[in-house]
């Protein structure tokens, strides 16, 4: 029995999140800019959604006919408006394509109600040589959404937010099945209602699906208390074009690889999940919040390196360096205006009293120990508050012409130093190239005993080609990473924009091996193509 | 460069370990015996060394050539002893078999010196269709090592033992690459001079070598503070009959799918792990010892799920039910004699003085509430001792005539206690359709917040083809622990023993996967044919 689920709401067509939470730039953020851009042009004002042109759907009367027999007439859409609302992801390219009247969509939305319809939808589209993009959430940054069709004669965007609700909750083991479509805040609700969370919170988690959090290694914002989604998901069923695959179960298993992690980070090159086990605990007795300040980066660094190696047990960790804590960037409401020296950072403990409080006095002495000073409860309850906020001020910004985008990476503690050297001098070199100028924040908000994920927020005033000048510079950055020892994402993923660096990290033989069950699970490569792998383009 | 390494040391060619410590039967439990089985018959005197008869080495003179210009005349052995040292490893079954004059063994055992040898050996085995069994400690115990050569014309033991030390340690990041040939203590004693541990004590640990932990994804003692030997492996070295594979290395990637998981678990059938980068800590400043008795079994099992769920952070957390407590079994030097009411429990805790002293105290907290008793350290300290000791008692046991096997599974908490009555009732039944007496004792040694694993220790006076009768009373059980929802193995691997029920575990999808994996980086199916995956045969 699915439990009673509410509809996921859509985002807005053209940005991020609620319509009616879309703000314009915060006055002190306006006063701010030409300090640190200089002039600044506002941009063209975006085109609206009904001025949009597509390309007609090239999806054939019979395709649509066989569709329809399996997940209902009013489950194949292709009017412009679904297209285009399907059609890519929330990256700063994708806002920025979806400023011009030309776009690109996929030729049909198709929105199955379950396993069943989605295995026949993926056969169907297999036989029919109709490429698949599995669609979530819709907040893929990396390209992962874009409708690709390959060599194929048509491709559909597969909804999946029909695929909602939670099947099965196991009180005693901390398990929870569910439907692979729900999205953050759903599951959220319905495990609260029984006294639990997932406690999984990346910035798309008012809007991303299990599925999608699964497919994308995505990673919480209380990764540091209860680690990555990877390391939730306990069982998984997947619809492939040659049939169901079923994974997973016992904890700690030694029977053979686990294959299951094939599908974690696959970004629906093999299939589409459609259900998911996951390990979930009692909501949190108790929330201790602590803001601390540090000298300077590297100080910061050395205490949340001690934090995670000795393991004294925060749920969030995280450290913004001195142009993020500069510019009030980790704390939304006051952002341009709290202009702040050193380092700030936030610590969050949960769990039992006990738990929390032992974990917290823990944390604190070490902290304090390397040289940081507690700033109170305030500044951490300030960036909860905020912690979902972040990506309307890009489209704010994007209203006034500034480019805005952020990337990530990881690598190991001895690194760290020299991989955000490297990358913010690529990139304000890069700007630079293009006449721009641009600040380059980083924060490390995901810290793992051998290393910890850097995320840059970087804005810039580029004018012209944004999208050739920032793939020009991405580029850059990406080769910068690898020659650097970092990895290609942390938690953004690969989708199409990371693929030719992906091919350079895992090398041949990690491409031989993807490429191997690619072609067992989806001989005829209709499941989103170009994502990951290389596609076939249509000859 | 390579720190300076120890040879590792060879167990009994037909026994557990050292044959300096082999010993005899503690009398306490030769008293016991008889209580416990009824009537045991002494068995058979073992064969010696000498009278063992083999097959003569299939190897062409050719082949011997083409391996001695790769690794030199020293390092390709085909006299009987080597041979036979290299014929499988040490489960109960391999024990029984060497006890008899005519076996098996591989044609040649050869031992290269480094990567590029071992991918020479496979490139050359894979040209001339020499099966290749990738050897290291020699500790398997479900038959991974068996000499089988599938359709190939020979069978070869590649024995990586010296391929042994450090090649680099990061005192910062807290990593350690190695070769994957160095053995448990060799490991440690290399980290231990820099006051580092890797911390993974498996009961196989003196023998076996790093790369086996990663092949037979390994669980070791500490495994609730330290993670599965899955959980430390950061990257990978591995040289297949296609070419050298480089997996891993910036922690917490979403750089698509975690492919180095393919070779953890994968048994030496892909490739043969050369190198490791390992995650490794600083030395514990403290370790302390607390034992534990509660009324019973099912009470344990409560406060044990409580600890794991709530995260208070033992090193190491293990419970005897009833039968194993009443003999003693946990407690090595007094076994036999401490005959104990109740369900007796250790806890280990470790790392600096604050951290390792706060979680003792939650974890009391948490085991006093749930109805546990402590007992001191003196008991968890025993247990400490004797912890990798209890092979030597089966060899004792079979000297004897009694038949002694361990076997094991895991599954969620919900469902211990009925996986666990469905275990021990098939051995028992199992053991008295063959007209033979049992004793079945189970514990739980590795708990995970969604379930634990059971490790179940049967003897019994089975007489006759006792070859025959374990494979029969172990297969029900194989079936059992499947039809209630636990896995084919927790920690031990499938190897050839468990392959039939890997099939079942993973399903027709899981198998698709895997096979593809093997014939992209195996085509010729040269490696370890027959664990995992049931290989072709010979026409």
């Amino acid at each position: 029995m699915t439990t009673e689920t509410t509809p996921a709401a859509m985002m807005r067509w053209n940005g991020w999140g609620d319509p009616a939470l879309a703000k314009d730039l915060p006055l002190a953020v306006r006063a701010l800019l030409p300090t640190v851009l200089g002039r600044v042009h506002r941009a063209e004002p975006a085109v609206a959604l009904e001025d949009v042109r597509l390309s007609p759907s090239a999806l054939a009367a019979e395709d649509r006919a066989a569709l329809t027999a399996i997940v209902g007439q009013s489950h194949v859409n292709t009017d412009d408006e679904a297209r285009i609302r399907h059609s890519g992801g929330r990256s700063t390219i994708d806002l920025v394509r979806r400023r011009a009247a030309d776009q690109n969509a996929p030729d049909a939305v198709v929105s199955p109600a379950g396993h069943d319809e989605v295995l026949a939808a993926v056969q169907l589209a297999a036989e029919r040589s109709i490429a698949v993009v599995p669609f979530g959430g819709g907040t893929s940054v990396v390209g992962a959404l874009d409708p690709e069709r390959g060599s194929h004669r048509a491709v559909i965007a597969l909804d999946l937010r029909r695929l909602s609700g939670l099947l099965h909750l196991d009180e005693v083991s901390g398990e929870a099945r569910f439907l692979a479509g729900t999205t953050g805040p759903e599951s959220e609700r319905l495990l609260a209602e029984r006294g639990f969370e997932l406690g999984h919170y990346p910035q798309s988690f008012l809007y991303a699906t299990l599925g999608g959090f699964a497919s994308a290694r995505s990673s919480g914002q209380n990764s540091a208390g209860n680690g990555r989604f990877d390391a939730m998901v306990i069982a998984l069923r997947v619809a492939t074009p040659t049939g169901e695959v079923a994974l997973g179960g016992a904890p700690g298993t030694a029977a053979g690889p686990d294959l299951m992690r094939m599908f974690l980070g696959a970004e629906g090159i093999l299939g589409v999940i459609t259900e998911l086990t996951l390990r979930v605990h009692r909501l949190p007795e108790t929330r201790i919040h602590q803001g601390w300040t540090f000298p300077d980066f590297a100080t910061g660094v050395e205490a949340l390196r001690r934090v995670a190696q000795l393991g004294t047990g925060p749920t969030v960790i995280r450290l913004s360096d001195e142009a993020e804590t500069g510019i009030g960037l980790a704390q939304h409401g006051k952002i341009g205006r709290a202009l702040s020296k050193g380092c700030s950072a936030v610590t969050v403990f949960e769990g039992e009293h006990e738990v929390a409080a032992s974990r917290q006095a823990l944390t604190e002495h070490v902290l304090t120990a390397a040289g940081g000073r507690t700033t109170g409860s305030a500044p951490a309850e300030e960036w909860a508050k905020g912690r979902f906020g972040a990506p309307y001020l890009r489209d704010a910004l994007l209203d006034h012409g500034v480019f805005c985008e952020t990337l990530e990476t990881a690598t190991i503690w001895s690194n760290i130093a020299r991989l955000k050297s490297a990358v913010t001098e690529t990139l304000r070199t890069g700007f630079a190239d293009h006449d721009a100028k641009s600040l380059v924040m980083c924060h490390i908000s995901h810290v793992y005993p051998t290393g910890a994920a850097l995320y840059f927020t970087i804005i810039g005033n580029l004018r012209g080609d944004v999208l050739d000048q920032w793939d020009a510079i991405k580029s850059r950055v990406n080769d910068t990473i690898l020659a650097n020892a970092g990895t290609i994402s942390h938690h953004h993923g690969v989708g199409r924009d990371h693929a030719p660096w992906l091919a350079q990290e895992i090398g041949a033989g990690g491409i031989r091996i993807l490429r191997a069950v690619k072609d067992a699970l989806d001989p005829t490569g209709i499941m989103n193509p170009g994502a990951l792998l290389a596609a076939p383009q249509a000859g």
